[in-house]
């Protein structure tokens, strides 16, 4: 709820999608409870690295960072690879220099290291436990925006990337059609390129949670895993679906709002 | 003609369409005339970063490296993943760290350097100038594969990552749909995630060549980039399409081949 209120504050304001989606996602990010930010899960050598997307449905333009080791807030950097950069996607050393060059702090790798996740880490007990944080956007000028930061898999591979940073996968906006972001098994995801293919159903005339059933549906039949997604479209109905045993999520629209955090 | 002949001698005998696609683009990234493997651009710092991608058709699943600076086959190094990882794309020194743990010995960075491409960047006189390389193949089995394989855009940002081993965007393969892949302007092929939407074109009953011509006039109504593809359907049939200024391609059939170097 809390960023639910971040974001909404910025839309109420009049103020832009993206700016909306990113405070939304810094709200989340800083939660240690998510798979994002502070509290991510480690990586097969007990390290954090971290992926973030923020896209612009106005111009199609994404910012994102994959395997970043010393951001406390990825989202933020994605935001200044969207307005700063030419380019759309920085990997690892060459996202952290230019994060550097745009006046963003390091953080120590272990400030992102939470007593929860080095114990999960520690004793390899850890469940299939998805985190990823995303938020999708509808401002006042009618842009779209949609963003999605996570930590990854436990114990995943270093530079291991998933979805969740990836244009067409874990995140896409497109002001013609909507806002998307989604989350579960990375892997799967990928191989349907669910947000993209999301968005073009929606384009394609099916209503918003008509479009978010259907793609959980096609990521089931042509996949062995899991993942859900939040999609808004261009007049502001919202679509929700999952295959996972849960997903928490919430919204607010000018005269509906909820929170859900769906379990078995 | 020759990564076309090796290509080809593959599926002849037999054997996978990802073995095809790999050997081809092999053939490419040694051959120093393309921004692949050997005599790729150098990027701001004048280092050579690698990305590569291989899918599978049958599977949806993909292997893919990113930002890689002492791989002399990247390709290879995505066959690697492809099959021997959980996982289907690995950033920076993780996916390096991966080629060793496999055996893919390391090259010496500066042996990716030719001198052509060491002048154009001292004298900061490059053209536009696109030479990515990509694959696309169908096998005696109706297996369906593509691959992509690029060293980037000249002056890059150290970690800029392109379309050409993103998942839908510079590559994609569906047995039940075409095989892609995509060579241009990387950051506006990733706006309308270029490989993914032509398959879905044809997915949805577009012949291939109306397929691959529909998404580029889709890239330049939405994008102010160019770009080319190569596109095959799970039939055999070949649609190819361009908006840059020219894009060498060759194909062969078991009745057809051809050569196209089609300049202004």
């Amino acid at each position: 709820m809390r960023a639910l209120d971040r974001g909404w504050d910025i839309l109420k304001g009049g103020g832009p999608a993206v700016t909306a989606c990113e405070q939304a996602i810094i709200e989340l990010e800083d939660e240690p409870i998510f798979d994002a930010g502070v509290g991510s899960h480690l990586n097969r050598e007990g390290k954090v690295q971290l992926d973030a997307i923020l896209m612009d449905g106005a111009t199609l333009k994404s910012g994102a960072v994959v395997a970043v080791e010393r951001i406390r807030n990825p989202i933020r950097l994605a935001r200044l690879v969207l307005e700063k950069s030419e380019h759309m996607l920085l990997a690892g050393y060459g996202a952290e220099q230019f994060a550097l060059e745009q006046g963003l702090e390091f953080c120590n790798p272990e400030d992102l290291i939470t007593e929860r996740e080095a114990e999960i880490w520690s004793s390899r007990s850890g469940a299939a436990n998805f985190g990823t944080v995303g938020a999708v956007a509808l401002d006042v000028n009618g842009n779209l925006a949609s963003g999605t930061s996570t930590g990854g898999t436990l114990y995943k591979y270093p530079g291991r990337v998933g979805d969740s940073a990836l244009i067409g996968c874990g995140c896409y906006a497109d002001n013609e059609s909507s806002a998307v972001s989604s989350t579960g098994h990375g892997e799967s995801i990928m191989k349907v390129v669910l947000a993209k293919t999301a968005s073009d159903l929606v384009a394609a005339g099916k209503p918003a949670q008509a479009a978010a059933e259907a793609v959980i549906a096609l990521m089931s039949r042509r996949t062995a895993g899991r993942g859900g997604l939040i999609l808004l479209d261009r007049h502001g109905r919202v679509g929700t679906a999952f295959s996972t045993s849960n997903m928490a999520y919430a919204y607010r629209t000018a005269t509906a709002s909820g929170l859900f955090d769906i379990g078995p």
